[in-house]
């Protein structure tokens, strides 16, 4: 594990910080958090999925984060409804936030004329700012940022390196983007003229509201007429494609490689697991869920899961699946009739 | 949608401007362009899917693109065959190409000896142009991009922020990269050695073809020996993989995450849909459709459509995946049958 | 094909060099190499793959590379077991390792406080390498890398432009990375809270082994606490995806696209192909291989092959697959078992 970062809790305070509920001894000092096979002695782990409760003998953690029905006592325990979530602010607690990058602008930034900067955020080295261009407070650019034309940046952001917002795109507070990150590309409209592809000028942008955090590598494409919209605190994963004029509602979960084709509207809380694709123009409700792999070619109401390609409802889909597996067994039946019944 | 750009045009002037038939007041006067359900006063708007017919009667657009055969009298209309291609050209008149960048390289761009750039092309901010590369006229390289050494670069092209073509690569011309384009990585390739994958060193490289766009984040490895080629006025969207040796004819459209394994050959015409997948040394005929999330494994006749994974004639997946869907009943009717027969 | 490289060599200087067996003319004089279709006079080329045997008698080139089992006699042939291997080396006698950059660093480099770089590495235009930093000897970081703190970097590695390594990771000896990789962008870890997506801080690393090569834009996220692992000798093709705490043994093959969850610990010498992804906290045995576009939520023991989505055993896969593609017949055997019984 990293090496503690000099900084020491008693069980106590960890959980009255975190509101979890102490059992053993509250005078117990906690040096830094691990997981719950990799644990030594002064650090504090936690089980948040039955996996792994095969360690709770044998771990060397010297607490751990529990729910309330897992039954142990071989250590000082903190119990909480949500030990993930509490293992999470934990984590917080002996890694708190650090800026990446002092305020002001970095020599070797390019900054045109006419952008305005707030001076309590961080420019670091390489980055290019382009005219027009407003950056809110205390955000942090690492380096080799790229911000169009015209792009509006709120506050409190933190963009890794070789992030690119192209022009007029629009970002909120609080918006974490990853290492090549691209928001704003063209998106991919063309109409056939009979004798070449001609291209549909896409003169939208992209909207990312506040809290969301995009993963590296990730590509959103600005709106063909109007923008592409990613909702608040939704968090995207790494080399997901967004297509022009979707609009991603608030709290959602978009897994590695998935893709979401143009113009369809995704609700609030949905999750699209890892490599699904969604087709252009379908409506996925509130809370939907799209398992790996899908491939999504009709609308999902509300709360609806869905599995397969083509996407089926989950229970028929894993049905389905099932049968498939039986197909030799089947065969074998449909022979064993037509033997029956003399015929080939 | 974005602000008129002070630009008004006559619905007459459109009409001839773009060769459409007009119905209605020829002196009205259109300030912009907007989809249908986001249309307002002043605005002219299209519809190429019927999807969006629902709109014709409440969108507060002041005229409409529309294909010969909607009957619709409400407002003045624009009549074409093609209104997609129609609107893609209203929208031109609307937003005229700007230039990115101005002529001339920009004093943080490191350009090294050797190197041949025609004045009337703009090389942005932290670019990187390395020995022996020549680049042609009016090309506009907006931000940090990377020319390997060697490279050739025609005339009239745009390369987005963080573009990176390396060593030896030959771009022709109206060539549009995206940001994070990568052209000329190494292909994959190993040989076992009984120990360790030994490189096969790729000393091969990329030709890209005149009017060839590629999207955010898509990769085209150089060929092992010789080139991987994409022809003219090619379509590529995000995220897509190009794999070694991979040939590909003019005007296909290859859309986002889709990959093409090393030597295949793409024909003329061809579609590969989003998140579909061709194995190695296959050939894809000319006007081929590859269905979204396809795994091609056998080459593909021309004007063949394929669907499903592995990849079959499209109508023969499409009976496949219904009677997929129809397995439980399938199987009921086996238990049936063995039930009349008196058998387990 | 790419120019000769102003080398020549006997084909007994060459059979010599690679621990081939020579028939024929070992005075002949070779220019280059080239694949068997495209190969001219005074080149040699090889045969690996049976699909390439039908140019074995017009192939122009000068010699050929052949298996001991293809009886050729047209022209002078090099045995051996591997020709594939063969050939690999054969190119690099042809084209032998070249330095892209002298040592030394450039002055647009922008180099932070407390760094150490051995003066045998060269340090291309316009990186960026952060406090803490160590790189060794004999690294190439051609253009545009950017090396968060703390990082170390061993000796001999080569980076391609736009490479990004974040704080803390550890790079190995011998180690390739292409254009636009990212290593340690943070993993993919929320915890619900209720009312919002609550973000597990990623503190882990990654650690990369020697001798491994990552391709172009693929993404390999740190661990959210410990690190995540690429064993020696593995190699990663474009587009990848490594979720955090993944841990990669050596010598592994993994091919464009395909994407592996978190905490899934992967053996040696696993084949993962195109387009196949891992859900995580799973198990994958040594020399297992993964199908294209492999959907796997289960383990896999050592040496298994699995395919399709969800993955089963590819012996069954493949069976199942011939009887989905035998549904249509099964339905009307079924039909015509009714129609015998009466039945409906």
């Amino acid at each position: 594990m990293k090496k503690w970062n000099n900084q020491k809790y008693t069980l106590s305070e960890i959980a009255e910080n975190v509101g979890a509920v102490l059992e053993g001894d509250g005078a117990l000092e906690i040096f830094g958090v691990a997981p719950i096979d990799k644990a030594h002695r002064g650090e504090i782990s936690f089980i948040a999925n039955k996996n792994y409760l095969k360690y709770l003998e044998t771990t060397e953690a010297s607490a751990l984060v529990l729910p309330p029905d897992i039954k142990f006592t071989r250590l000082p325990v903190l119990r909480h409804d949500n030990p993930y979530l509490t293992f999470a602010r934990i984590i917080d607690l002996f890694h708190p936030d650090m800026r990446f990058i002092e305020p002001g602008i970095d020599a070797s930034a390019i900054i045109e004329n006419g952008v305005q900067i707030d001076p309590t955020s961080g420019i670091g080295p390489l980055c290019h700012i382009s005219r027009g261009a407003t950056v809110g407070s205390n955000n942090q650019f690492l380096s080799s940022i790229f911000i169009g034309e015209n792009v509006s940046i709120g506050n409190n952001c933190l963009f890794y390196p070789g992030v690119k917002i192209l022009a007029d795109c629009r970002i909120g507070n609080d918006v974490i983007l990853h290492p090549g990150v691209v928001i704003g590309s063209d998106g991919f409209g063309f109409a056939w003229s009979g004798t070449e592809h001609k291209k549909i000028k896409q003169i939208g942008w992209v909207e990312i509201e506040d809290e969301v955090e995009i993963g590296a590598n990730t590509t959103v494409d600005r709106g063909a007429l109007g923008p592409t919209r990613i909702g608040r605190g939704t968090k995207i994963d790494n080399l997901v494609q967004i297509a022009h004029n979707v609009e991603i509602g608030r709290c959602c979960i978009i897994v590695s490689q998935a893709g979401i084709a143009g113009s369809t509207k995704v609700g609030d809380g949905v999750i699209v697991a890892a490599q699904a694709g969604i087709i252009g123009h379908l409506e996925i409700g509130d809370k939907a869920i799209i398992g790996a792999q899908a491939g999504v070619a009709k609308s999902v109401p509300a709360g609806r899961a869905v599995l397969g390609s083509p996407a089926r409802d989950i229970m028929e889909e894993k049905r389905i699946m099932t049968l498939q597996k039986r197909l030799p067994e089947l065969l074998k039946r449909i022979k064993k009739l037509e033997n029956s019944l003399g015929e080939e």
